[in-house]
């Protein structure tokens, strides 16, 4: 279920508020407005010497795919701390966190994930319910086409364009190579 | 009112689902989970020559006091898509959006503050609905006692302190000198 489910309720409406735009839910009873906007993924990309440590999803979506540890933003947390605990959640590590290293705006679906670098003094994991596996790859060692998300390919690049700057501008868009074809399938045929 | 406000909806209640960890809205009949999570605040810092443009509010929270163009970012948008409307929105610019320059976590508020640096061609304003008035600004003329939020202080402190670097890395804290105690207040009494 989605948050679009709220049409269910017989109360909500969907109205422009005075004042506002665009369509929101609005309750015909008590005039509250429930705003629908992006939710924030946070991670980060371990690294211990020179392997990167993944993640293989025991949920869905995208279950059996692997990706780095990363989950939505709870209430009360920073960035920081929240990617800290997913990584805690998922693979059971503790890592030293690095700078900020992504902003991706997904707009097709409304999310922001941002994510850091993070060091491991340590290989010791240990998957959580979350995780099938958690792993240690060597760069050429990665599973490129067993990667749950595209932002995990295009945050996997860019740490390593920048492996060895302490703090990066971070990147905000998809490295210009990427091939979004080959995700999001043939573009619609023109008329 | 706020989210909380769904506790006044009969058929929810606060339960912890299967597989999590923290208690949740969840609607008794069909089981769908509100979640919760920190909402985004996109906005930018328009610079004109040595000058830097603020809005002041005609709305609450802080009518009357001095902001830098920003708002909430809504769905299907990017964060400097977001920051760029919000300009034009409060203050009738279309500037150039820059690099990211701060990502602040506001766990009070569970809000994500995503700023940009941006720069102005032109010194044309016009100030929209939620704007009492937009104005150009040296930056010791700026009115400091009379910022609307604390993060514009910030904001703004970090643009001047990275003024001329093309790509910072963004800050995602307050400056270390800042003055917690004069916004929060006293700190509650010791038992």
């Amino acid at each position: 279920m989605s948050d679009a489910d709220y049409n269910n309720f017989d109360k909500f409406e969907k109205k422009i508020p005075t004042g506002d735009d665009r369509e929101r839910l609005v309750c015909g009873d008590c005039g509250f407005i429930h705003y629908q906007n992006p939710k924030i993924v946070v991670g980060l990309v371990p690294r211990f010497g020179d392997k990167i440590l993944l993640c293989r999803r025991a949920i869905n979506p995208r279950k059996g795919f692997w990706t780095i540890p990363a989950g939505f933003m709870e209430n009360g947390e920073t960035t920081g701390d929240g990617a800290l605990r997913e990584a805690w959640e998922e693979a059971g590590i503790k890592p030293q966190l690095g700078s900020l290293l992504a902003v991706y705006s997904i707009t097709r679906i409304s999310q922001v994930h941002i994510f850091y670098k993070a060091t491991l003094d340590s290989d010791t994991v240990s998957p959580g319910p979350e995780s099938l596996e958690v792993k240690l790859f060597n760069w050429e060692d990665i599973p490129w086409n067993d990667l749950a998300f595209p932002t995990v390919h295009w945050v996997l690049n860019h740490a390593r364009q920048t492996w060895d700057e302490p703090t990066p501008a971070p990147f905000t868009e998809a490295p210009k190579d990427w091939d979004f074809h080959r995700w999001y399938g043939d573009p619609p045929p023109s008329k």
